[in-house]
């Protein structure tokens, strides 16, 4: 099949990329390259299955040449803003990059035919949930950040289209997602950093946050086996683990990893690590795992395996140009 | 205080300006005249208390221009496309006029430090909810017209506003408000089409559907006592009565208001009125009401009051011009 994947140079695709062209599909990328990277596509660039776009999706017309191109029979919508703390800055930097792109993607759905989307949203919709864990059809939802705004506005949107359009949607609510070639992240951060400086590491908020961290192949996993076993209009999914880590353990693991020992951990206090952070998040995984659905990393192991990933690949100066 | 009301010249607008005016407030209404009337500010050009603004709310410039000129004590956002079957023809018609127009309103407030919103949503955010009548925590939320998308997207944007920049707001989900100056609405439909065949009313649908018609006067007491009483930070209410109307009933009652007899009702046929109506819709109306509100009509009796309202203002010739 066709598969059209949004955001398609970024940390999810990446990962996904190599498995839907392995599983025999045709894959159509495309991405603006502002949080995306060129590394990200390289590997697939000159194989007959796959196709990159550089393409800002704001662009209607473009969008539309795009679907014109390429009739996909699945559109796989990773595109976004993943840093939340930049929509507080730039208050418009995730009506923008979330909703109105996602608009644009639906608007050239409707209009060429396209049936079927896959939707990275986000736990975040549920901003501070009285409810632990959290299931998808907890109310009310008072998104805290403009970031998990725009990912319920999508939402929204995606659900209108398909019982308007006859459209079927298959939306995730991730809790954290990590793993190798990350554009962003608390465990991307902390390598960073700590290459920088190896006695001193800033850490955001006081350290006890707490989220469930995916591993990013259980994640594409998780995915592709909701959209092959949900069949409603729009399924709706927490794609997550049943136990979390500390922003604390993720800089000691990280340490650990890097060989350092003796490091000062500065704590910025507060227990946000930005406006709109919520610090406590655990999402109710039953309706995924009822299906028949695994991940098979915990939380605490995705953190080691993301470590060890990021810091051999910045050691081997990955990402550069 | 100074009090901003967008959709000024707006149904609800027009009953709820001579309330405002006459507590003492001033108010700056602002419109684009598209929805709304010149017939609805009319009577309160030349009071030194009004100020009316024709102003695309879209226009951020020119919204930033009306909060550096009025910076407003409260903003009381009813600008809205109230038409929901027009926004599945124009599938960007309730984003650009709902969620854009919603986000630069929230900005301004932002940017010139304006605290206070109310805002009118619907219950048309809870879709087809599982649980009738539908509390304020249901969920999950899907939408399934693009009006809904946009107002759920409204509020999403409000709740991440609030908690990111210490605004506090009060959104209300109407069910179905009705009286005097309509701009739109099936006892408005239908009071036109009557003046025009009286022997034939076309009827969108069965005529089974079932939904609570608020008085407007009723609506505007609820908004205001829930702002008065309740001091959340995001502060929604179901704002609607606990019967229901049936659209049939409507019709009848439309036809005797206007004396007439042997009316042939044609009925275009389905459950739904338009792609994206909600046949049946019953909101719990019991978090308002246990603050210490009543409506004082019921939706009967609203559905009465208001035929004869609309009747009286169409044989006098009103909204002409």
């Amino acid at each position: 099949m066709r598969i059209l994947v949004t955001g398609g140079a970024g940390f999810i695709a990446s990962n996904l990329t190599p498995r839907l062209l392995g599983a025999g599909h045709e894959v159509v990328a495309v991405d603006n390259l502002q949080l995306g990277t060129r590394a990200h596509i390289r590997p697939f660039l000159g194989n007959p299955q796959y196709t990159f776009w550089k393409l800002d999706l704001l662009d209607l017309p473009k969008v539309d040449e795009l679907f014109t191109t390429h009739k996909p029979d699945l559109v796989w919508h990773l595109a976004a803003n993943s840093d939340i703390s930049f929509g507080t800055t730039y208050t418009d930097f995730d009506l923008k990059g979330g909703t109105l792109v996602t608009y644009n993607i639906l608007e050239s759905m409707r209009k060429h035919d396209v049936k079927r989307i896959v939707f990275s949203s986000s736990g975040a919709v549920y901003g501070e949930p009285l409810m632990l864990p959290t299931p998808e059809d907890y109310g009310p939802l008072w998104p805290i950040s403009l970031y998990a705004a725009s990912k319920l506005a999508c939402e929204a949107l995606i659900s209108a289209f398909c019982f308007n359009y006859d459209m079927q949607a298959w939306i995730y609510r991730f809790g954290n997602i990590v793993g190798p070639n990350p554009t962003h992240g608390v465990s991307f951060d902390f390598v960073k950093k700590l290459l920088k400086d190896p006695r001193r590491l800033e850490i955001l908020g006081d350290g006890t946050q707490t989220k469930p961290y995916v591993y990013v192949e259980d994640c594409i996993d998780g995915m592709a086996f909701g959209f092959q076993h949900a069949q409603d209009r729009v399924n709706c999914f927490n794609l997550a683990v049943e136990d979390w880590t500390s922003v604390r353990t993720i800089a000691e693991v990280t340490v650990a990893t890097m060989g350092l020992s003796n490091v000062e951990f500065a704590f910025t206090g507060g227990s946000r690590g930005w406006t709109g952070d919520v610090p406590k998040v655990r999402l109710d995984t039953g309706k995924l795992t009822r299906l028949g659905w695994k991940p098979r990393l915990t939380s605490d192991e995705a953190i080691v395996q993301t470590a060890d990933a990021i810091v051999a690949q910045m050691r081997a100066g990955w990402g550069k140009g």
